[in-house]
Order: structure tokens, then sequence, then C-alpha cells
């Protein structure tokens, strides 16, 4: 396979060639209804990926459809798929897409081994452990320790055993109650902040609650601690903890084997916790919320997406089209964010999941070698859902200096069907007319008897001829692009193809970019630092000082010093 | 008073001459305890804002300071708080201070007057008002229409009705809890999604439900839809409308003296939405939650960051000094995001307020009388609590190509007080280790032997040099600018105090920028382009069409396009 950073290519030198004609890209006279209509890519699970509105023409795309090609992007993933070290900094195998084959084998049809150990065989028989486990639960042959049966789940897990499935269990609460599948109630404790668990913990019954602690190190510190303070609660409510905890890690953990638990289900080192989603990480918990079999369509949906990304043409392959245009936004048309905007609220979580996902996969300044990269990678990404956010920050997204790319998200019908007419119309109606003039706004923007174009400073009559209150407050220069995903309804099929496609669009920008997605070295100095705060102290108090900074470093110094702010 | 843009100033010229001494600012020799402890800004409620670890010194405060004088903040606050008529484009005065005022006149003691009225009074009544009526709900002489007592109360609003009240609310319900405080329970219903209502109504027992309908204009088509849809479901559940509805509105409203409502409180238009939280827009649910006393301490709170705002010192005046500093990052130094990151889980969605109050105030791409700008303003605002955070995106903040500035809060106590310890710390000790932890991390980097720089591309040793696995991705290269604000506990006094602080830093910032932070204009074209949506459908079903686009302009036609791949 040819690794090279993407400013080695071909495509890089014709990108940025173009990157002039479109800084200005002035949408009238391209985006028509015809455009609208021509500009669509088949996604799985029912979704489809509506890219007219994108600063993007014939031209670009073919020289965006040969940088595919040159960064062998469609190889990469075959290789990927069927085991390959592309985690090349910690020299692991990246499987989370093993995790939703039905057959234990790769999409290319190969099965994944490691020293003989046919991991998606693993991978199923997880699968099949937990959901016999939820099946325990939901028949009440597995009780809490008064006897009473589950109604509730709380999961105890931060980052990607947190985010990921907070998101998909809100995304699907509400479908599940319309559709009579909500099985228990599922809450989440994530920070180390003790007013995070106190908080859940006051909002639940205990005895009719369910724990499950995940870890895939067993060491998690936030973890661990969550764990004791709701150890701690059970015990002070006459519960007995053992009856009430699962766990969720990898079999190398302390929490592996562990009879302190109902039950242990395992993970490996080849699913990175923003991909564990399809894990028993995310799947016991919905599972637990919704039955296994919608955890079943959840996978099959991803699945479809999966196998989608394999398709070579860019314009048959949304994740990879996507990825494609980002690319273009963020290093040749200088966009260093992107703005997720769900017109749903069952996505309201979804955004936070996803700026976890980007910014922790492609958040990198250094090639998969560890050598410095000069030129820009993964985006600030954030998001809110629709129509709330447009009475926020769409102010700056329609009329600020810089312009944001924006993926909006929406569906013909809403999750549970109950709705009022006002003035002729119903809410899901409003919604979605306001998903479509948003798109249309922010494209063609509005210059009374002129046309638009993309840039405030690119505006010969602009300057001091307004008197006050000149109205070109009320102006919108337009040419902010956006993308849209929608599809018929929200449920476990077209969510997982959501998810996954997501997920491939960030692999497949970490391959362009030539970065490691799928690490995240960016995360281990804060826990050195942490753990350095907690040993002075420890060893200060041991020593009679106010701590034990006093003796360390420059550096150990200024943390003391911050620390002594903080009261600790 | 002298409104001049940024760049006209002698500051712009002195700034732009400094930046590129700064552009690779080295904290190493700069940040020691010392400077830590010096570089202190008291401010109300108990808090204190440290700006050690920002990239300033002696030399740039003092052209800060200078910046200051020039665009005349101090004296413009002044003329704000007076009355003047500071939102020049919908020539109104803004008065958000003045409803913090125990006394009813302007911080500077003058009474403010419009034709006569004496807008203090005004406010001041209506804040006795909805307290008496707070105290009857509380008192259960006001009870539901079946005569069961209020044990929830829900707000329907969006925007600034929904964003800042909730999470003024979350912010403050685990110290109640802890206090004995909590009164009622409350929600929010926000979205036109029909799912938003409908599940929110599924959560609470509707006959101890009091909703608090919000709206100034009284016509914001998702609210007036969500009334819609409460009022059926009230009627459905046998429940009479009228005994269970509450109205904050302007009186020019359709809504205001009118008997659908228990009662009505009022507002007016020198009230923004993102500014009103301390009005009867965040002071009814905010009341009902936890009494008048605890809004009053709020206000109280507010009312002294306020005063301290006043002081011309910037280096005694946090929300000024906030603004500079920020201007410096932003215009200067170049970077174009700023997150928000409260290690506090109660401040789970002050960044999603704190990102509408700043984007939709100074996301703005023209001076106060309507002249585009050749400069940058408000960046994007984003953020979640730590250390969640530190799981997902701080790779990028870590690591990332571009750099994002920092706004650290933390507090020494917990608002529960319950707590673990593990391994010899408490949770809430560990939550500001790592806040301490993270401070030096981003500021100081690590690079083994070697001293950080700011910029990736500014590393000569950057090249092909590394071979596979090369160890520069565990390299942190540091330069990245915090501040941090912390007090003792969360309470009611010190979250006036820090909503306060905010609000003032994007005023000044909107004084420095010479922009209008206190009209929308961003948010109308949508809102139009929404109704032609919604009124082509009604014409094309009256004239027995699909749609009524097809006699529309090219533009109509692009928006029927789109509202036809939503299937509407």
């Amino acid at each position: 396979m040819n690794y090279r950073n993407f400013d080695e290519t071909a495509a890089w030198g014709r990108l940025s060639a173009l990157a002039g004609d479109y800084g200005k890209f002035d949408y009238h006279g391209i985006l028509d209804a015809g455009r609208v209509e021509r500009s669509l890519t088949p996604m799985a699970g029912g979704l489809t990926f509506s890219w007219a509105a994108k600063i993007v023409d014939g031209t670009l795309l073919k020289v965006l459809g040969s940088l595919a090609e040159e960064q062998e992007c469609i190889a990469k993933y075959r290789a990927l798929l069927e085991g390959e070290i592309i985690n090349t900094g910690e020299k692991r195998k990246v499987l989370h897409h093993l995790l939703r084959s039905p057959d234990g084998k790769a999409l290319t049809g190969k099965p994944v081994l490691l020293d003989g150990k046919d991991l998606g065989n693993f991978y199923r028989e997880e699968l099949t452990r937990f959901s016999a486990f939820v099946r325990a639960v939901h028949g009440a042959g597995l009780k809490g320790s008064t006897g009473r049966a589950f109604s509730h789940g709380a999961q105890i897990g931060i980052g990607g055993s947190d985010l990921g499935p907070r998101a998909l269990y809100l995304a699907l609460e509400n479908w599940a109650r319309a559709e009579g599948k909500q099985k228990l109630t599922a809450k989440f404790i994530s920070n180390v902040d003790p007013d995070d668990a106190a908080g859940v913990l006051d909002s639940i019954p205990l005895e009719e609650t369910i724990f499950i602690l995940v870890s895939k190190s067993g060491t998690t510190q936030e973890t661990l601690a969550n764990e004791l303070f709701v150890r701690d609660k059970l015990r002070k409510a006459a519960l007995d903890p053992g009856r009430h905890l699962v766990a969720v890690t990898s079999e190398t953990s302390p929490l592996a084997h562990n009879p302190a638990y109902l039950d242990s289900f395992y993970i490996d080192d080849f699913i990175g916790g923003r991909y564990s989603s399809s894990s028993a990480v995310g799947g016991l918990v919905l599972s637990l919320a919704f039955g296994p079999e919608v955890f079943a369509e959840f996978l099959a949906g991803a699945r479809e997406a999966d196998r989608s990304a394999l398709e070579p043409d860019i314009l048959n392959n949304a994740a990879l089209l996507d990825a494609l245009i980002g690319v273009w936004e963020r290093n040749f048309l200088g966009f260093p964010c992107t703005a997720i905007l769900p017109y749903s609220q069952a996505l309201s979580r979804f955004p936070a999941h996803l700026q976890q996902l980007d910014m922790e996969s492609n958040g990198k300044r250094v090639n998969r070698d560890g050598v410095p990269l000069a030129y820009a990678t993964g985006p600030v990404v954030f998001g809110e859902p629709g129509t709330n956010g447009q009475h926020s920050f769409y102010q700056l997204l329609h009329q600020g200096t810089d312009i944001v790319p924006l993926q909006f998200i929406g569906f013909t019908e809403s999750q549970r069907g109950e709705d009022v007419e006002v003035e002729a119309s119903s809410s899901q109606t409003k919604l979605l007319a306001n998903l479509a003039a948003q798109i249309v706004a922010f494209a063609q923007g509005q210059r009374p008897g002129q046309r638009p174009e993309a840039r405030p400073e690119a505006r010969p009559e602009a300057g001091p001829g307004q008197g006050p209150g000149g109205n070109l407050n009320k102006e919108f220069p337009g040419g902010r692009p956006s993308g849209l995903i929608y599809g018929k309804r929200l449920d476990p099929g077209a969510l997982g193809a959501l998810l996954a496609h997501f997920e491939n669009k960030v692999m497949f920008q970490g391959f362009i970019w030539n970065l490691n997605s799928f690490d995240q070295e960016g995360v281990q100095l804060g826990k050195v630092l942490t753990k350095k705060v907690l040993a002075a102290r420890a060893s200060g108090s041991a020593n009679g000082k106010a701590d034990g900074f006093d003796d360390g470093s420059a550096g150990d110094a200024v943390l003391g010093a911050y620390a002594r702010l903080l009261g600790i």
C-alpha cells in the first residue's frame, strides 16, 4: 500500500490551483431545482446524501475522485477490514466494522485471525452472550437483590463508553416508546464530578436498577471512582452491589472474570473507545433498553453502510464523497469548523458524539509515521438540533465573518407521530420547512437586486457609504455550503447507517491526510500531570506540608500553584 | 461618544506589530508559580479570574489597556446603563442590567426613563408580581385544575427563552437539592420537532404541572405550535389548560392581557432574548423551582458583576480584561474558536447558553452603522464539561493543527457534598487535579529535552526523519492559552456573577469591534423562506397541485426541490 502525505499527491496541486476560483462561489445560476434533484448519493438504511449545496461541480469532483484513487482510500479500507495494522501508533488492528458482521467474516469475505483466534467469531460470541443476559433481565429471570425486576439501566463510563451509547439511546427512546419497544429506561453516569453520580442516583429506583460498568482498560479513573460511588450508595440502601453491577471490559483488565459482577462481557484492543458503540459498550445498554432485536437492526443498518463505503465511484459512496468534500473545505477553502445540525430532537446528543469521533480521530498534527504535517487536519466539530440552533448560533453562521460548513440531517416523519396543526401545517412540516429554508438561505443569501458573493470583503460597494442603520445588516452574503442527509424516519436501521457513515467518513479523511485516526496520544499528558498533582498532595500531607510541590521541578511548582488556587 | 472601527485605532497598529512576537509564545521561563499567584483578577460572587496561562505580558496588557480607552469601553457601558440607544439596528435601549437593580435605578444612580415611564420601576414591579405568583403556587393557594398542588414547571420557549433558563436551572438543581430548596422540578420544551414536546409531556404528571409560555413577540412559530400541542394534551387529559398555563411576553404581544392564561408577566423590547435570563423569562421558572429568594441571590451576584465591570483598570475588571484578551486572540493570534470547559457537571448546558450569547451577539460582519468590517469578529464558541471533554475532543485541543483558546471554570467544593475516597483522593479532588493538570499541559506541552513552541510548522526538526511509529505523536506542542474562572462553590450568587461576566465580556468585545451586539438580523432570512415553503404548500394544495412552487422564482424552485426531498 502506498502511504503518502496529502501534499505529496498530484491532486493537492490541482486543488490548490482550483481553490481561488471557488473562494467566491456564487450559487446563483448553479443551484437550481435540477441540481438538487441530480446531486443525490444513496446511503444505507434508506438514507440519502444531498450535496447540491456544497461548493463543488463536475470539474472539482473529477479531481476529488482522482485524490481518492491516489490515496488508495478503498484499498486501505479493505486492508483495515481484513485486519491490517492500521493503528500504527499502537500497532493495532482496527476492527469495529467486524462487530457488525453477521457471519463473523470481514466484508471482503475473509476471516480476521490473530494467532489462530477468529476475532469475528469472538465478537459474535460476546454479542450472543450479552443478548442472552439481556433476555434473562427482560424475562425477569435475573432480578435485583431485593427480588424486584429491573426497570432501569445505568451506564457508568466516560468518553466513548458514554457519548456514543448515550446519543444512540436518546436517538431511539421516543421511537421505542411509540413502537412499544421500551423495556428499560437508561441513564448515564460519566463525569468524575461527584454531583453527576449523585444527581443521577437521585433520579432512579436503586433496587430496580442494573448498572453497566464500562472501561476497556479497567483503569479509567473517572469510571472506577463512580463505580465505588455507586457501590457505596447501593450498600447504604441495603442492596447487594454484586447483584446490580455488570461489566464491559477487555479480558486483560482487572475487571475481567471478576465475581464482583453479575457477569462480564468483553471487547479487545482493536475496538477503539469512540468506535465501540457497535460492541457490548453500546450494545448491552441499548439491548437492555430496547431489546436485542432492535440492536440487531441497528447493526444491520451500520453493516449496509460499511458495504456501501466499498463502492469505488465517489458519486455512489456517500462516506467517501462526504470525506473528500470535507477535506476540500478544510484545506483549500480554509474553513476551520464544521457544524452538525440535525433537525430531529432525538439526535440532540448526536453532535456531541460526532465531536469526539471526528476531533479525537483526526485532530492530529503528525502523520501515521509520527512526522509533523504541514497542512491542516481535523476541524472543530460542534452542533445542536434545529430548529433550536436557529434561535442561537445561526446568526454567526449566516452573517459572521467566517464561513462554517454545515451538515444538516432530517427525516420526513417524526418518531412519535403525535402532532398538531397550527396555521394549516403540522409541527413536523414546520420543522422540515425550516430545514429546506435554511439550506437555501445559507447557499444563496439575500442581496436585494444583487447577486451574493461568498466573502464580505469581496464586496465593492462596501464602505462608509451607508449611514447609521444602513441596511447591510439585513444583507446575507450566502455562499455558505451545506450537505443534507435525509430519510423517512429515524429508526434503528437508519441510526446504524448514520453512525457508520460518519465513522467511515472520518476514516477516509484520515487516509487522505495520511494520519492515524485510531489512537489518541493527546489525552496522555493530562493524565500524567493529574497523577503528579494527586501524588504531590499525598506526599505533602505525608510530610506534614500543605502539599508536595515545594521540592518539585518548575513545572511541578506551576501545577502546585494552580492546585492551591483550586483549594486542593 | 466616539464610535470608530477597531482597525482605525492606534492600538490596532501596535497589536499588529506585536502579534509576530507572540505567535510562538513559549510559556517556559514565563509561566511560573509566581505568575500564577500574581495574575489574578477579582470577580463578583466570590469568583476569581486567573489569566496566567493567557498569551499576554506587561507590554501587551498596556496596549490592551490603551485599546479599552480608545474604544471608550467604560463610557459606552455607562451610556448603555443609562439608556442610550446602543442597539442601533433596531433603535432600542439595552437594559438587561437594569433587571438586576434593587432600586430600579441604573448602576450610575440615574433612573432610566422612556416617555416619562420609569423602566427600572417597571422591571421591579414585574419581579414583585411574578414573585407573588410563585409564592401562591408554593403556598398551594394556586393549584391545577384537578385541585392538586403543582410539583412540576415546564417552560415552553426557544433560543433565549430556553437556553439561558435551562442552563441556569441545571446549574442549581443539585445545589437546591442539597440545600433543601428544590420546590418544583423544571422541564423545558423548545424544538418545533413534535417529538420534543411529546417526550417531555410523557415524563411529567400533567395535572401537577404549570406551563410557562415564553415569547416576547408572542409570535414565535415553535413556541406557539408547542403551546397548542400542550393545550391539546391537557384537554385530552381532561385538564383545563387555562388553569395550567402562565405567559411571559411583552405588553404589545397577542399573548398579553389574555384570559387564556392564569397570569401574564411582561418584559419589553429593551431586553434581548439572550439577555433575558434575569427577567421573568428566566426568573419565573427559577423562582418556581427554587424560590424567589434564590433568584434574588442570583440577581445580586449579577449586579455585583455589573458593578465590577465599571472599573477602569483592566487588571481589576475581569469582564473587560477577558474581552480584550479574547480580541487579541481572535484578531492577532488568529484563533477562530473558543472552548468553554466547566469542570462542573452542573454547568453541562452553560456552554450552549454562552454559544448563543456570544455567537448571536458578535457573529456580525457589519459595524453598528451597517458598514462591512474588514476584520474578524465573534468566534465559534463550543464546549462540554470536564472531565468528560478530556475523553472526547481534547485530543484536537492538545495535538490538532489549530490552536483553540480555552475558558476553564472550576469550584473547590461540589454542590452535593456526597463523595467517595478512591486511592486517597475524593472525586472532587480528582476533578480539580485534572483541571490544574490540563491548564499546565496545554500551556507548557511536553517535548523531552526541548522547549515547546506554539506552532507545529515552526519546528525545524520536522521532516521525514522519523521512522514508522516515530514518537512525535507523543509530543505536545504546548503554547495553548487558557483562562480560569474559579470559586469556592457554585451557588446562586456565583452563578449570577458568572452569567453577567460573560454578558459583559461580550458587550465589551462588541464595543471594541464597533458592532451592534444586540440585534440578530441573521435569523430573519430563514424565517422568510420558511413562510414561503409553507405558503407554497398551502397554495399548491389549494390549486390541487403537489405544491405551489411551479409558478415561483428560481429561488422558489430550489426551495420546492428541497421540500420535495424532505417529503413535504
